[in-house]
């Protein structure tokens, strides 16, 4: 666009609320974060064992960004389940990977997880100054919309991405919660829009629509594949974690 | 996605082409853009007046960011034409501004046009380790598309956006080029994918499309809808847009 016209919509824009998406991370310093409730979205698949985990009563779950840093917990002494994975298998000495598949009643009821996830701790961080961080997936999508829209704040929703890189399974996310809200009032910026035009490409069938993407050979051969249909499960959860400190609870109703 | 898996298709991924698009100027520096060459799209409204005004024989086109920058080629003394704007009209002392309408046969041929546009200029500044930067707008899809297709080197279609921001009307344009290099063997990366596929949702009447935007209320007070229905139409032009130097020349065949 040239210099002198301004594409962007501010927060409460025409009076109404805002529903943003921010593609990626290195896209967050455009966004006065804290004017939004922010979204966490790693749909692969991290948010969504984190939202796995915490309806199954995890008490908290810690995200942390490298194996070492979990490991630390372990030497702290602290009684807590510690999640890491290297190239789709669990690095020795940890008790479980990513897979939610691990996040089960049976194994993380009333215990506290510490969980690696590079991307989406970088995500949690550059939100830090949000007035308050979600967690969002398609497990939870229906309960986490319904919630924001009780909400009277801007929403943004973050994709937590690949290394920065836009991603497709985060965005159809985002594009999933933006077609729950654009009827309630919000203002949608091009972001939002563009998202949900993705998701309406992509809703008859999720996963067929991520075939499609550069990495489902990858995904293929990490053995990820049952993960990958377990993430787009839509509202098979109700629970809404939140970050509360350093830890990510149970929103309360 | 968790960290130890990689959802980017690196440059020549597979033994093919790729064809990626940064859909804004912020996420440049996850390319290694001297692997690439580079297409820069603004579409409302520099690169669509680059593209008319090369087609009708401009000598050349000087993109600069601040009106102040282009008012120094006044003073200069050369015999240049000076575009700048502010606020939809052309600033007093200027030549013309921003309209295509402006860069007519009778206007440009055999002109050097010093052209204002902030986002442009970033966009082709960021760009510039490329193998080569071409100018791409609906104006010339077809014709660009073509070429690109002619060489034998990773496409990277960048949108210029609006501040480092996502908009729609660049990233259509996008998956318009994708459209065209889809079956050529190119392979594609997330964001490509996704350029297409709104392209696709809005290609039956991408001003209806684009009506649904944000901006489309501010673009009618800015009285510049003629020159949005005028950067939205496809193949009126064959010339392609080259940076040499610090000048934008026709593409010698």
């Amino acid at each position: 666009m040239s210099e002198n016209i301004n594409t962007q919509t501010p927060p409460l824009a025409n009076g109404g609320r805002g529903a943003h998406v921010c593609l990626t991370p290195a896209l967050l310093p455009l966004f006065n974060v804290e004017d939004y409730i922010v979204v966490v979205i790693d749909i692969f698949r991290a948010t969504s064992s984190i939202c796995y985990g915490i309806e199954n009563g995890a008490e908290a779950i810690i995200p942390v960004s490298q194996v070492e840093e979990c490991a630390a917990y372990r030497e702290k002494g602290l009684d807590y389940l510690l999640a890491a994975e290297r190239d789709g298998s669990v690095v020795e000495g940890f008790d479980f990977g990513n897979s939610p598949f691990s996040y089960t009643k049976e194994k993380v009821a009333g215990k506290t997880i510490v969980l690696t996830t590079t991307n989406g701790t970088h995500a949690l961080h550059l939100s830090r100054s949000a007035k308050k961080i979600v967690i969002g997936s398609f497990l939870n999508l229906t309960a986490l919309s319904n919630w924001l829209n009780t909400q009277n704040e801007n929403i943004l929703l973050v994709c937590a991405g690949w290394k920065n890189n836009f991603n497709l399974e985060d965005t159809l996310f985002a594009g999933a919660v933006v077609d729950q809200l654009k009827d309630k009032g919000f203002v949608l910026d091009d972001a939002a829009i563009a998202a949900n035009d993705l998701f309406q490409t992509g809703k008859h069938d999720i996963n067929v629509y991520l075939k499609k993407t550069s990495h489902g050979e990858r995904l293929k051969k990490l053995g990820i594949e049952k993960d990958i249909e377990f993430c787009l499960q839509i509202d098979l959860t109700t629970a809404i974690p939140v970050l509360e400190g350093e830890k990510l609870v149970k929103l309360k109703a």
